[in-house]
């Protein structure tokens, strides 16, 4: 609930995947509409399905925090405590970012030694394997150790998900110098250069994302990086728009057009949202994967996905061994 | 001197915008180079054309302030003293930008009541007119005042070169809720809607900046205004990268691209940088305009022709009567 697609869309995203996988799916929300959902889909509760009745909804528009407090009877909240219970292995949402990652805060709390949760979105490049850019939105105001943690969370992910043998990290700034940037970036260049654990290869620049692909995880505070991320995805649907606007203007184009059609199709695949599984919220006790909010049944699918394949690689115990010990242990 | 592009491909924009317009233009930089290039383009110098003899050239990597305290004698240093001491009316340069903005600042000095100078850029947009983006580069570490004062020159320069009657301008966030951002453009938020003399719409987001063209004018600090230029660019770029590999699949999509050829040379004239006319530097006392580093003769000649039109609209004291008068003068 909370999204916005409507509940049927959503459920047959989950009874979809369900299907394929064997996962049994705990569908979070109005009991009355699930179950509407899941009988046209000719499916019942009891076996892969169940219906975890929750009456409140947390809206798209508001205040994370003060939403979570006010609302334990959301799906929002109500799914985050059965993964808290351990009676889900994961927690996927498609509804209100900033309140899934309060929810999350609030509910399941930090790893031990991660300062900030933060999410992780995957993006297509050209060479061909994704790329990994994190923090995209869950933290507006960061310290440049923030960063470093999410280096740290970003090569864990694509070391455990994407089979990357030795990651590279780069962070994002408007140059390549080490000198360009401002404080934040300066500060936490100086420690991930500093850090034995990590391939960090310096400073890259938005435009060179999708293009060269010039590390496997890119590094940002959430403010930036959530804009570089909707950025590129106005680029992209601008072009679209003014190749669209270019094509009608005779017949010989628009018969091009026609013809190409398999390679737009190719292209909005490549590049779409919804082949590539959400977003994962990284640090916290928990898999929890952000969905689209727009996501469709094809985007809660590969969503449930991403995170059935994030439990399978144990990501939460993977990170959390990935954080060097701060604590003195001399003779203990 | 210092761009990417040799001295003949530069002095050819130059003497193509000079003639078209009888515009003069005075050459900074290697008079030997110049003078060749001049002469190959069939012109010599005391007519249109002269030339400043600059022994130095300021690299494209130099750290900005300290390459223009050490090098006085660079076409960039020289060629903003000759805008100074008004021998000329206008300064373009294709070369490092961090030194152009300092080189501006130490030699022009700023409008007075302007507390940054900021470079805007224009986008081109699917409903048509251009939208304007300030601060993409020239301040990396800003405060809310600043971003108050990149509105009220960017809606002056949208009123002057734009001819919008009653520019509006938004905010660069994350979100379109005044409650969502970090701390800076929380602070932005309350002081633009806090401005009588400015039509302030609120926060936009980065995706939609192309499709909607949501205001005349976006704010932002230099450096995130950076990171979504560049990522637009990339998206644009990643797109068109895209879509090569998906038609090489196919006879039929071949042939589709050939045929949509037109197109997509309007596509790539429209969203050229080379036809927008450089970026301007506003808030120096003087007319400061920044070609892209790998300008080509067209990229010159018409960021030469967007100094001649801020020229002629007199930019510069538009700024400086823009700014609301802040010293107490009862009885004065």
């Amino acid at each position: 609930m909370g999204g916005d697609s409507p509940t049927e869309e959503l459920v047959r995203g989950g009874v979809e995947i369900g299907r394929l996988r064997e996962i049994e799916i705990l569908f979070a929300g109005d009991a009355h509409r699930i179950e509407t959902a899941l009988r046209r889909l000719g499916e019942t509760t009891g076996t892969l399905f169940d219906i975890l009745d929750c009456p409140e909804v947390i809206s798209m528009e508001e205040p994370p925090v003060r939403a979570v407090r006010e609302k334990p009877s959301s799906s929002l909240v109500r799914g985050l405590r059965t993964l808290r219970e351990e009676r889900v292995d994961a927690f996927v949402s498609p509804g209100n970012t900033g309140a899934v990652v309060a929810g999350a805060l609030l509910t399941l709390g930090r790893i031990r030694g991660i300062p900030r949760p933060a999410i992780l979105a995957p993006l297509p490049t050209l060479p061909g394997p994704d790329l990994f850019l994190i923090d995209v939105g869950a933290n507006t105001d960061c310290h440049a150790e923030h960063l470093l943690h999410f280096a740290r969370m970003g090569i864990t992910y694509a070391q455990e998900l994407a089979e990357a043998s030795r990651p590279t990290v780069a962070l994002l700034n408007i140059g390549e110098e080490q000198s360009k940037g401002n404080r934040l970036t300066e500060a936490a260049f100086s420690l991930l250069e500093a850090d034995d654990h990590l391939s960090f290869i310096g400073n890259v620049e938005a435009h060179q994302i999708l293009e060269t692909r010039p590390a496997d995880v890119i590094v940002s505070d959430g403010f930036v990086g959530n804009i570089c991320l909707k950025a590129i995805e106005g680029g992209v649907s601008g072009v679209t728009g003014f190749l669209k606007q270019a094509v009608r203007r005779s017949m010989a184009t628009r018969l091009g057009a026609l013809l190409m059609k398999p390679a737009f199709s190719s292209l909005r695949r490549t590049l779409s949202y919804r082949e590539r599984g959400g977003a994962p919220l990284l640090g916290v006790n928990g898999v929890v994967v952000i969905a689209h909010g727009r996501s469709d049944a094809r985007a809660i699918s590969t969503a449930i996905d991403g995170a059935r394949r994030e439990v399978e690689a144990r990501l939460t115990e993977r990170i959390a061994g990935s954080i060097p010990l701060r604590v003195d242990h001399h003779g203990s």
